[in-house]
């Protein structure tokens, strides 16, 4: 497979010294006092009074060769964890909405920890997500609990690696606590901890701010897997241009990798990002912009320039709606992204410009990551996939259908969705004339009638709750009052189709 | 630019030497005498009782080595005719519906030559599509005018080349001398002849039927622009493998360029296929399935290897309706082919499976069009856009929005879509809560409400009326009874976007 790059490799290397010479001449306003004396450790230039470091190449290059070529992202079930790159990417929901489309309602509110809890139930469940980057903001938390509201609900309802941001340290310390008690000791937690991280590690352009850097030395130290997200907005805080803000946020990755392996050598980070840029008409944030995957592409070539896993939050939309928009806008940039090489794609669930999670739309996402996953196992070639004995024996007029392969491979050898409709139009009519939203919706809510099988055991929820005094409920529930869709006639094959899916795999 | 691709090039070139043993050894079925009487003349091994054509390596060497590598379809105004293979993807409307969603009523009926000409009068104003291959058939066509009900209100109402197939030669006949009353003379007409013919070139596997076999001799020998479709179903009538229908198809494809090069040496062709695999659960036709775009990913490799123009039926869907799946499923294998080099996209307009031409969707397919074109536009790379001084003499917490580079390409950096949302949610609700078919639909009348820039002038009209006793109308009406969605608040900043995008264009 030789995947898709917009740049030559010299235009690659042009940005690698570009960004070299912005570290070491223009260099980057640091806030944190802790994170500027480590800096000036390790060989940077500090300008105490001003704040500013500046960091020579060689001190970039010394510190570029310690990231290791892979990371390791941990969830409570120990099956679930991957390590990328792989041949496929490892796909997560999209993080950190304030609002839910209420699925009984179908209006869109605050979200809660029980939303979380139930998303949790769900993810665990859609084979096409690997890792739940916990979708929603919990406006229920009480006070002191604002980030133990969501690992909490995501935790105790997903066996993935469940991932998402903390405020400061103190919330992480009891955050990894959380991941103590979850594991029976801190001992057994130590040994695999599977609470995974993320930070906001640069505010674009070139500042570092105190919160996120003292985060992001504090998981550095403590071997915590943990890895930073830049969001520039291009055209307000980078140049208008792609090159352009690819030499700037390549600048400041760097910096950030600098700082995390000076706290600890072999640090585990993603070269990873959320490159939108405004609609200048009106200044819009636009992330459902086809300019973000091609970004990404861009990534993906100096990730490998750097030999370390490419990251991209991809796959998100600005309607407001599971409309067509929010079918095109989530599935070009990660399938852009796929084709360039992507290892990590952040995309399941997100409406409105990472406003809102929709259960619909979270389903619909994990088709579009299987979709993905599909073109990335590429083609096996080979004497049996070519068939030329098949073509020659079978000849002119003849037919297919019940040569061996066919029936080895009927429903292994092309990528089988539950969700699109491929009935006739009359079919399709008789069942009441469905969007693929409906069905989605109804599939999403069917797997919180069903048991839970992440659901944590009942001595070590108390021992939380213990613990955590005034802690969330976080158990998942079927919402009150959902009604499912009505869509008729499910048809003896549809039942049919999930043994047959059991079936070898043969790749076309 | 570095193109995506699943295969080798030693595994191109297996499916290439499988081919010709396929020719050799099984050969095909011709059903036409003329046809096997031109194999036998040109070197092909005729087995007559049999009806069976076997074509020697050589003989398909050596004609390949004829075929052009461009192509250029013609339309009525020669500003809008096309070469190709060009930087960007040429993209024509998806063709031969029967059926149309009546945009007043919603309501799926069967299409008419009215319905054509307000199809061909909207494509002409869209900006993605560069050919108009009829979209629907022409329920109301009188006796004997069956396709010329389709030319004729396309050809009146739409100055971009127009391509359809016909059902035999007579038919064709008729279609050119269409051409030459609307170019005013036999001679004007076949100085630059705009008429652009499609045929299905074989019934896979391996047959040449009577009637396609004939137009393409006949489109060859008189030099008329034609291309063929191969339209294969995978685990029907090919192998249930992507190798293995690839190898089967380009046996076929390399035939029909065989009798197109044996019929005059130097015939413009697309290497150009429609390939569906059957959803094998219960036999339905998949055309929305991923695989569409995988496959066509092989063909760009094949094409690119014998130097032809690669085409791809693309951008289809299995929904009724314009939702998520509609938008996911006609976005992601355009950019499939897009990212794999594909030359020419066939792609607008059509749901359910090419069954019918929905307005809304037609716009939105559009736009799905120039996101596509702007990726293969690519990255202008050079140190104005890598923008290190700006990077630099902004530095850390600064500002770009006014930057003279973000000033001068404020509209023309990123693509600036028409249709996509990207409001604030209140907004967006004040304005009516639309979805993007609602703004589509609005779009594709309000395009059909404004002058027709591309209607024939009266006179000319009237020879065609006078020669073809009885033809349909072919005006471009806007529907009795239509009223657009009310999509409240047109903003100033809307109006003004216009104007800006007429500014100097900078690459990103």
């Amino acid at each position: 497979m030789q995947h898709f790059s917009f740049l030559e490799d010299h235009e690659v290397k042009r940005i690698h010294d570009a960004s070299l010479e912005i570290l070491a001449q223009t260099g980057l306003l640091v806030r944190n006092k802790k994170a500027r004396d480590r800096f000036a450790e390790h060989g940077a230039n500090v300008d105490e009074p001003n704040e500013m470091v500046r960091i020579p190449p060689e001190v970039v290059e010394r510190y570029l060769a310690l990231v290791p070529p892979t990371i390791t992202l941990r969830g409570r079930d120990p099956k679930y964890d991957v390590t990328f790159p792989r041949k496929l990417p490892v796909v997560a929901t999209a993080s950190s909405a304030p609002d839910i489309v209420d699925p009984v309602s179908g209006v869109t509110r605050r979200a809660t920890s029980d939303d979380i809890a139930r998303i949790a139930h769900v993810v665990n469940e859609l084979d096409g997500f690997d890792v739940f980057s916990i979708s929603v903001l919990a406006d229920d938390a009480p006070d002191g609990h604002f980030n133990l509201s969501r690992f909490y609900p995501a935790l105790k309802n997903c066996l993935k690696p469940v991932r998402t941001s903390v405020v400061n340290v103190e919330e992480a310390k009891k955050i990894l606590k959380l991941g103590e008690l979850v594991a029976g000791s801190p001992e057994a937690f130590w040994k695999r901890p599977f609470i995974n991280f993320g930070y906001c590690s640069i505010v674009t352009p070139l500042t570092m701010d105190f919160d996120s850097t003292e985060n992001l030395m504090f998981f550095a130290e403590n071997g915590i897997t943990a890895y930073g997200t830049v969001a520039p907005m291009g055209g307000i805080n980078t140049p208008l241009s792609l090159p352009g803000m690819m030499t700037l946020i390549n600048a400041e990755w760097l910096a950030t990798m600098c700082l995390a392996q000076m706290s600890r050598a072999g640090t585990e980070l993603i070269y990873n990002f959320l490159p939108v840029f405004a609609d200048l008409r009106d200044g819009a944030y636009a992330p459902g912009a086809i300019e973000v995957g091609m970004m990404n592409s861009i990534v993906c070539q100096m990730a490998r320039r750097y030999n370390v896993p490419a990251g991209g939050y991809l796959g998100l939309t600005n309607s407001k709606i599971s409309d067509a928009q929010a079918g095109y806008e989530k599935s070009m940039s990660p399938l852009l992204g796929a084709l360039s090489g992507v290892n990590f794609v952040v995309m399941g669930g997100l409406l409105d410009a990472l406003m809102s999670l929709d259960f619909g739309q979270l389903a619909i996402d994990n088709e579009i990551a299987c979709m993905i996953k599909r073109v990335r196992e590429g083609v096996t070639f080979n004497e049996d996939t070519i068939a030329l004995d098949d073509i020659k024996r079978i000849g002119p007029a003849g037919m297919f259908a019940d040569a061996p392969m066919t029936l080895e491979n009927m429903t292994t050898a092309t990528f089988m969705p539950e969700l699109a409709d491929r009935d006739l139009r009359e079919t399709w009519m008789e069942n009441g004339s469905s969007t693929i939203h409906q069905r989605a919706l109804n599939k999403a809510m069917a797997i919180l009638s069903s048991p839970n099988h992440a659901a944590l055991d009942a001595e070590t929820d108390q021992r939380i709750k213990a613990h955590f005094q005034g802690i969330v409920a976080g158990d998942s529930t079927l919402p009150v009052g959902w009604k499912p869709f009505a869509i008729g006639g499910e048809k003896p094959q549809r039942a049919r189709r999930q043994n047959r899916r059991s079936k070898k795999k043969m790749q076309v």
